[in-house]
């Protein structure tokens, strides 16, 4: 066993739970299209100025333990003190979800197998990091869970609940555990799927009495094809609203402009994929609710991809279609290294670097000025990320 | 033709100049190994915190006019009411250069023609931009050159100059003019190759009587191989250090540090690859002494890398040797989008996304935790990028 992954908490990725920005872009002239990872402080959050003197990094978020590599996965990441609680039943469920999206992968792939890194912190919290590489269907595959045990300046907490304004609290310790992956296929027909559910929590400012804790739901599912299959599409989203449809009919729409508004390439006027859902923040409904639901989209992850798979993985195609997909992964690119919050933010902070980067495709390509021919199947696709369609 | 580059700026593309970061990350534990654009304002500039609200936005650099295509190649992009100064000079010399390199490709390349665009702003500026993709020795190198009129906020200028603290001078006009290039050859052991040299200028404020004008150069020229021959990084360094040598022997040492500091991609604790020289915020000699020295290092790069190209050009190769150099272009990319002050500047301000990512390569590659063997000539390059050398 090697050294495993650090914090690094991103949404396209490997540590299921996103982390503030370090930076905020006071020049950039519009705000970012991603949403805030702290609710409901993270938009103050985003905007504050914290000098980076020594003090206020010790406070931050970043400080984490080194993590341990673990030669077997315990049966949980909590520390001992916690029960039964959400924090146990989110562990379980995103640990589920981790292995049977691996075995529905490694069933469909018939050839590649995951690898796995077990990892934990002296303090408590850990991950379980599996990637598949060059497989017969897959070329790259990451799916890891992570249990995180951090703190969280006091400024965050303060934006959200006001304690009076000459009133100092400390750091506010946070609980974050989040399931991620990126899987990349072959074949140009058969579509990258990302997903993310990650569940966090605060506790009270220790010197704050009568503050609250907090807690919020956060994730999503999208699909990245190179080639519109009307009817893969359709089936994809289909199964993320039938997820949705169970709890709220808002929830769909909703979460379906804010996965199109996320995964927005700025300087392209593109978005990566054709979306899915996307949701931050939540924490405005019942606890159990939002569990369930959290529980429901990551068990719609297999039916709503691997059918696609398993009818795209064999499709014939030619180097021009090969070609298009590797510009396409350069799109992927460029998304996760310039926007991705929990990306940018994992280079930043020293995160496992090949566990951040695991959601990077096995190659991309970048051609000088590449138009597709209008009307053509790479037209269409564009187009689609260009101007996001409603797809049931 | 097409409307071409807006603004963007960049040491490692065509924009032949450098603008401050937009953002300056607070939570960032180590300062940037990156220096500062704006000499000697700059490092107070990039810690200053601007909000941003619309006064700043429209005071900052990035206010500059869209730009319009041009059917032919003015005689200068300067403004009317200019003469013959350092300007003009820094003009013609950048522009005689990118002809002279541009020429030196094409007779190595015996095969692929630079493509050209041309555009000027109505305000004055402009650029001339040239891309050579799929030739028979490079699969993409741009050689590009810009004269741009902007205005900078004035605490940028102010942090350097000292007006009383109660006075508040406007935005301060600036000038800046370069040539940037990237080019990527195919053969694995053809190295790829960056220059870009800038000259700045700024106008006094003009609500600030006697503040002074300001002026400095910056550029630099970098080498990034995916294999190493040793008489090849040798040869490179050597003209680079003669170049130097005949305006200060100071030069080369310095500069060959500050370019392995400069080109630092810290996620990976790597370089790009084995340096060269890189220089910024040079003023502090001769202004006629500088001008002649980035004179001679533009004009030093032909005999600097085409004598490597032609040996290495027609190397034979084997999958393993390009997969190796794919996984360097990917280093190449993640410096670029992830680090490269111009491009993360160019991508955020809106600057025209074909000319600012022109630098990166036709196609690069991420393996999970790929680490060569020790001892190999995969081992030696990354050792190099480590462990920066003295070639000479």
């Amino acid at each position: 066993m090697r050294p495993t992954a650090t914090l690094s908490a991103s949404s396209s990725l490997n540590y299921g739970f996103p982390i503030p920005p370090s930076s905020s872009t006071s020049f950039t002239p519009t705000p970012s299209p991603t949403n805030c990872y702290f609710h409901p402080c993270a938009k103050k959050f985003s905007s504050l100025r914290f000098k980076p003197n020594k003090r206020n990094i010790t406070r931050s978020a970043v400080s984490i333990e080194k993590e341990i590599p673990e030669t077997e996965r315990p049966i949980t990441f909590l520390r001992e003190s916690e029960g039964a609680d959400v924090r146990a039943r989110f562990e379980k469920m995103i640990r589920d979800a981790q292995d049977s999206v691996c075995a529905a992968i490694e069933a469909v792939d018939k050839g590649g197998k995951f690898k796995e890194d077990v990892w934990s912190r002296p303090g408590g919290g850990g991950g379980i990091s599996r990637v598949l590489q060059d497989g017969a269907v897959w070329e790259k595959a990451g799916v890891n869970v992570s249990v995180v045990y951090g703190v969280m300046p006091p400024e965050a907490y303060r934006a959200a609940k006001a304690s009076p304004a000459d009133q100092k609290p400390g750091p506010v310790p946070f609980f974050a555990a989040g399931i991620s992956s990126v899987l990349h296929p072959k074949n140009p027909f058969a579509p990258t799927l990302h997903f993310n559910y990650r569940y966090f929590e605060t506790d009270a400012p220790q010197d704050v009495p009568g503050a609250p804790r907090q807690w919020w739901f956060g994730g999503g599912t999208d699909l990245t094809p190179a080639y519109i299959f009307d009817e893969d599409v359709k089936h994809f989203h289909s199964t993320q609203k039938k997820a949705c449809d169970k709890f709220d009919p808002t929830f769909y729409p909703r979460f379906k402009k804010w996965c199109d508004d996320y995964f927005y390439i700025k300087h392209r006027g593109e978005r990566r994929g054709l979306g899915g859902i996307f949701f931050d923040d939540l924490n405005d409904y019942d606890q159990e609710m939002l569990l369930s639901f959290a529980t429901e989209c990551a068990n719609s992850v297999v039916p709503a991809y691997i059918p696609i798979i398993e009818k795209r993985k064999d499709t014939p195609f030619t180097d021009h279609h090969k070609a298009w997909q590797q510009l396409r992964r350069g799109r992927y690119v460029e998304f996760n290294l310039v926007y991705d919050r929990g990306t940018t933010f994992g280079l930043k902070t020293g995160g496992r670097i090949e566990s951040i980067l695991v959601s990077l495709p096995l190659s991309a390509r970048w051609e000088y000025d590449h138009k597709p021919e209008v009307g053509s199947e790479e037209w269409k696709l564009l187009d689609a990320c260009i101007n996001p369609k409603e797809w049931i």
